[in-house]
């Protein structure tokens, strides 16, 4: 039977009670699809900060190298907000994408039909919506040097060299290609000299995929495209704080921010996490929604561990268990028949199954 | 009787066509609040480089400076966009912001009731929606050094001083003082340096505003949160890229971005124009909307020149004639009782008053 090596990260706030539902779900179909997860977990954040002194223990980084994947809750909170900048649960973020080298971070924005209500744009605007975003994720504006505050001036570097723009460009079109074979590059080319190579690099690699169609589009322009007709899109590929906010964006055309799944690969290993935050305001009273954690797990599935079906599996799951009614505490105004706290939401899925 | 001296920028596209009828309208409500206005046309963008070969020629930068203040239309266009950067329109559009130091850029994102169906977002969402956003305009990555592009490596630079951010600030508060009294701050902290200088320096200024409630979002935040929920918002502060994407982002909160005003404001002079663009696809044609560049003709009687009466009644027309069922081309399909062109929309405007 196969076995593969799952690295955990449970992170802070309300990361260990949805990562805690993502392993009761994995199990499941584990069993089901004859492999095996072993787990080990390993500290990031705030905890990390409050068990060792640091936000990025040595061991985490050793760790996740050393598994076939790592599944990632989320991390921070006020607590550790007036820390010096080099302490905080996000420098240790950072610092661990870089470390892992995933350099391409995959953010769905898909709609289920049954939760077409949840998103504040209308029905018919967003029904059918299936966004791809690849966003940049450890070159650009948030690792550029020299970047410096003095007090009185202080700056930061956005930078892009051709290999890096290449190294994400491929990403996108290689997704392209097992979809609607569409990618939309997102810069500020009529401003920025970054782009302005961003641009070219793309339009350069685009000879190479003859089969996808490139277009290119203004960061301010995509930002209102997104909310004015989100269906024209297919792939979106931009720079890391573009694809922050774009990314962020999608994610309220969707509606739950609390559904989205989010992947960061790269040529050493993969994390899967949600996109939202540890929401310290809900930790531990057990309302959290766990279904952009488990539907990370499926991601995990596919995309690092080729368990196609078992993946199938859980997103088929899930559909059925919101067409039924269940829903957490953050959705309950759209079609609930059950409002289940994260622990329930856990075992009916992993039931389902 | 008061005369004063306007500068007229039309620039390409619809250009033309749209600021001749917020001139339309400007006459109208001079000749029934007793003063006169007088109008020197001066040439940017592609029409510039076409007739002077530089997209911004020194007489506008004088012209401009020597009057009230300016109307604008918009510039750019297919036709320029393969010149060498610093020949095209937008060149001359940052340069033209920056001789006229107009640092602070004001995008109120108001709702029109009779037109809450034309918005891509639900009508609860929006009704009641009253933002202004306060986006720097000549500092920030749209004019830091170094930035260089060698076709390997391309890099720009994103830097503020604190007098820069005072000053922007300064007017965010200013603003929030004869509205709801709220600032919200948006930076991107977390990571920048030259973020937490921002955020540093607007806690320090707030002192100085103790009646004006200060908050801070980040800039992923924010973009979700205007989508999400725009009325929580009174006054939005932000720097010049991340204030060129919300703004845009709210602009499609309201629905049509045919209605939207913007003031660029400094020491020195003001510029009024839409915040759409040139539109080069239906220019020539007639079906342009007037209304974003009358409404920006009304921002300019109100804040150059103090004749805010004259403000009020093109606004009160303005609401007037929708309420009253014309449309122009773009708003048809919402409660249209007469499509009417774009001159005729500036006549009935005048009329109206
Ligand atoms: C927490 C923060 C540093 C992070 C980012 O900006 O990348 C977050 O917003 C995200 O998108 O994962
Ligand atoms: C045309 C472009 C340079 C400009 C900008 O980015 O400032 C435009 O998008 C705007 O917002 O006025």
């Amino acid at each position: 039977m196969k076995n593969y090596k799952i690295s955990i990260i449970k992170g802070d706030g309300i990361g260990p009670e949805i990562v805690d539902e993502a392993i009761k779900v994995l199990n499941a179909v584990a069993k089901k699809c004859d492999f095996s997860l072993s787990y080990k977990e390993y500290l990031m954040g705030g905890i990390a900060i409050d068990t060792t002194g640091v936000p990025l223990p040595a061991e985490t980084v050793e760790g996740v190298l050393n598994s076939d994947a790592c599944l990632f809750g989320a991390i921070g909170g006020e607590k550790w907000d007036t820390l010096p900048r080099e302490l905080r649960p996000e420098t240790g973020l950072l610092k661990f994408r870089e470390e892992m080298g995933v350099y391409a971070n995959l953010r769905p924005a898909i709609i289920y039909d049954e939760l077409v209500n949840a998103s504040t744009l209308k029905p018919e605007v967003i029904k059918g919506v299936d966004i791809m975003i690849v966003r940049e994720l450890i070159g650009g504006i948030y690792f550029g040097k020299p970047r410096e505050n003095d007090g009185f001036k202080a700056f930061n570097t956005m930078v892009y060299t051709k290999p890096e723009i290449v190294r994400i460009g491929k990403t996108a079109f290689e997704l392209a290609r097992k979809r609607d074979k569409r990618v939309c590059s997102v810069d500020k080319a009529n401003v920025l000299e970054v782009s302005q190579l961003w641009r070219d690099t793309m339009n350069e690699l685009a000879k190479d995929y003859p089969d996808v169609e490139l277009t290119h589009m203004y960061v301010d322009n995509a930002a209102m495209q997104l909310v004015r007709n989100p269906k024209q899109f297919d792939v979106i590929v931009t720079g890391n704080i573009f694809g922050d906010i774009l990314s962020d964006t999608a994610s309220m055309v969707v509606g739950s921010i609390g559904l989205l799944p989010s992947a960061s690969t790269g040529d050493k290993t993969a994390i899967y996490e949600p996109i939202h935050g540890s929401a310290p305001d809900i930790a531990g009273m057990g309302i959290a929604n766990p279904l952009a954690t488990i539907v990370s797990a499926a991601m995990m599935l596919r995309y690092s561990l080729n368990e196609d079906k078992a993946a199938d599996m859980i997103e088929e799951a899930i559909k059925a268990v919101l067409k039924d009614g269940y829903r957490t505490k953050d959705l309950a105004a759209f079609d609930a028949k059950e409002v289940l706290n994260t622990s329930d939401m856990g075992n009916i899925i992993a039931e389902y199954i």
